[in-house]
């Protein structure tokens, strides 16, 4: 498995409306893309930073992931994102190294990306997965 | 401010010496630096993932900031660091807009750069750095 970069950091966030304003305007970043996923309960936005992304992720449904996860804990960082060349390819990897899983094999995320997630049990408590093209 | 990228991304752990060899042996990744922080009561492990650290931090304190932050929520990513130009001239900036700071002038962080942190009152439940070496 080779992880070039971050791809993502994802952040749950109560309000979209309320946190698009902070990175644009007190942190000067620039919001360019909304997006809605379904599949997941969630409302996205994304900001470039350097070559990270940084996602919001809005609860569209409290039975969705990050309305549990809000629920809990409260807005804050959601998961971190590692862009590698091959999804499934670095899963099976992972798996071979009694790495444990959330997805044994590649899924379709925002932006049409290949993703995948390992458990933080696995992770020392950090929702961490791996994400690309392939 | 211009923030350039993210610098680091900092991640509490009970022990350097379990997630180490998870970074490193699971991962792939190459920790290049252990350092002990006396002032803020860690131990620190560092990656290098394209342009981002990721800094692991083990306490050395149960009364100590990453102490508190275990106890209360687990291991887990902690804050989130913003690469800018001159940190003390973004502090005030982001005091002049509003933001709630924990830090008013830049103060001496890991890797001898001047860091400061925004309170996450402030920036919906993320706790927030920004440094540089200015």
């Amino acid at each position: 498995m080779n992880i070039s970069h971050i791809e993502h950091i994802g952040i749950a966030v109560n309000s979209l409306e309320e946190a698009i304003p902070f990175y644009e305007e007190k942190l000067g970043l620039k919001c360019y893309s909304v997006e809605e996923v379904t599949d997941q309960k969630v409302k996205t936005a994304f900001f470039m930073v350097g070559q990270t992304k940084i996602e919001l992720l809005e609860s569209t449904d409290p039975e969705g992931p990050i309305g549990k996860f809000i629920e809990k804990k409260g807005q804050g960082i959601h998961h971190l994102a590692f862009a590698v060349d091959d999804v499934n390819q670095s899963l099976a990897e992972l798996e071979e190294k009694e790495v444990r899983l959330i997805d044994k094999s590649a899924r379709k995320g925002a932006e049409g990306l290949n993703i995948g997630f390992l458990h933080p049990k696995s992770t020392m408590g950090v929702l961490t997965e791996i994400c690309g093209k392939e």
